[in-house]
């Protein structure tokens, strides 16, 4: 049988500007435990800002959301606009303020926020061909933007989050952070990870669920 | 009981320049998976170069160790001059070219190599206390320019890097990716990771293994 194929959306690198270290980290390997064939992308573009992790400030200087990626994945990071959603049996996407500044501008806008379209339209292909959906952390507040209503997903527990999905049109499922929601209508999977994790090896739990159920799903 | 307190040095965020983000990762999975308490310290030093981790090619640009190494563990890294060995049970160094550019010049002199002097009094004051070090991927190949000649340690089946060690006065052992190489005398514990690995899931195994010992000897 051939090796089951995921593409795997990186978002910049670092929790604060970029995709969160840790879910990347956790998302690749449980998914190689899985013997999953995967390949990583992101987008060629300038992050919305540089954030010095250590104290929290924004830094003048500019970097670019792919070369940045990169760092996580030991080079071997794509441009989001070469992921072709027929060579891939699924699609995950870890969380971090990547998703919310560099994939959408969720993180200044909430509910009124635009989703990078190349990266929309590419979780709609996936949808459309009834592939499954993996998105970790806050990535899922993006779910009603770019699928439409009626999805299920969670963020964890968080109050505002998931009152953005819900007017969004989206349906909020609390959940705590060793677990899943599972829309099996639309193939969706979530987990609230660093929503609501307090150590890596709880978000982990998480993060191991979800992609058990995105390969069973695909 | 009082939780065990381990400190991981990190030299950056990304293998080609800084510390190896999935071998730092793991490392912090499982000493949490094991209940420790940990504090991430790296230097508060200017990075020896930047690299594009997409191209391979050096940038244009500088960076600071400790701010991007804050960027692997969701901003909670401190100095480390603030690295007390009293205060910890055991010291673990994650791999990544960080460890042979920006905690020695190991990369560009080799066995003609020195190594930054704040870090390698921080691993000589933990040898002195015969706590445990954990030294993972290339930052083996400090070992006899830090503690002396005469300690077994492993960089994997690499002829270079081996002789290196051997050449300094190190006991090289050859080791598979899934294996460590324990010095019971010195209590140094070392383990190849992407120095053999060829995915995620294999670094993640010599790993294991290691902080396992590690906390084991303490």
């Amino acid at each position: 049988m051939n090796k089951k194929k995921i593409a795997v959306i990186l978002s910049g690198c670092g929790v604060f500007d970029g995709a969160e270290i840790f879910e990347a980290t956790l998302t690749l390997l449980h998914l190689d435990r899985h013997n999953i064939n995967v390949t990583c992308f992101a987008p060629d573009i300038a992050q919305h800002h540089v954030v010095n992790h250590r104290t929290g400030e924004e830094m003048i200087e500019t970097r670019n959301v792919l070369t940045e990626a990169s760092r996580i994945n030991r080079g071997e990071v794509s441009p989001l606009q070469e992921a072709d959603p027929d060579e891939f049996d699924a699609i995950v996407v870890p969380g971090g303020f990547g998703v919310a500044k560099n994939l959408s501008d969720f993180a200044f806008k909430g509910g009124e926020c635009d989703v990078y379209e190349p990266f929309a339209e590419l979780l709609r292909a996936f949808h459309a061909q009834k592939k499954p959906i993996g998105m970790i952390c806050i990535a899922p507040v993006l779910i009603p933007k770019i699928l439409g209503k009626g999805v299920s997903c969670t963020i964890g527990r968080d109050a505002a989050a998931s009152g953005e999905i819900d007017s969004m049109g989206g349906i909020h499922i609390g959940c705590n952070v060793d677990g899943i929601v599972v829309d099996h209508e639309h193939k969706v999977i979530t987990t609230p990870a660093y929503m609501e994790a307090q150590r890596i090896s709880e978000a982990e739990k998480g993060i191991s669920a979800l992609v058990e159920k995105v390969i069973s799903l695909c």
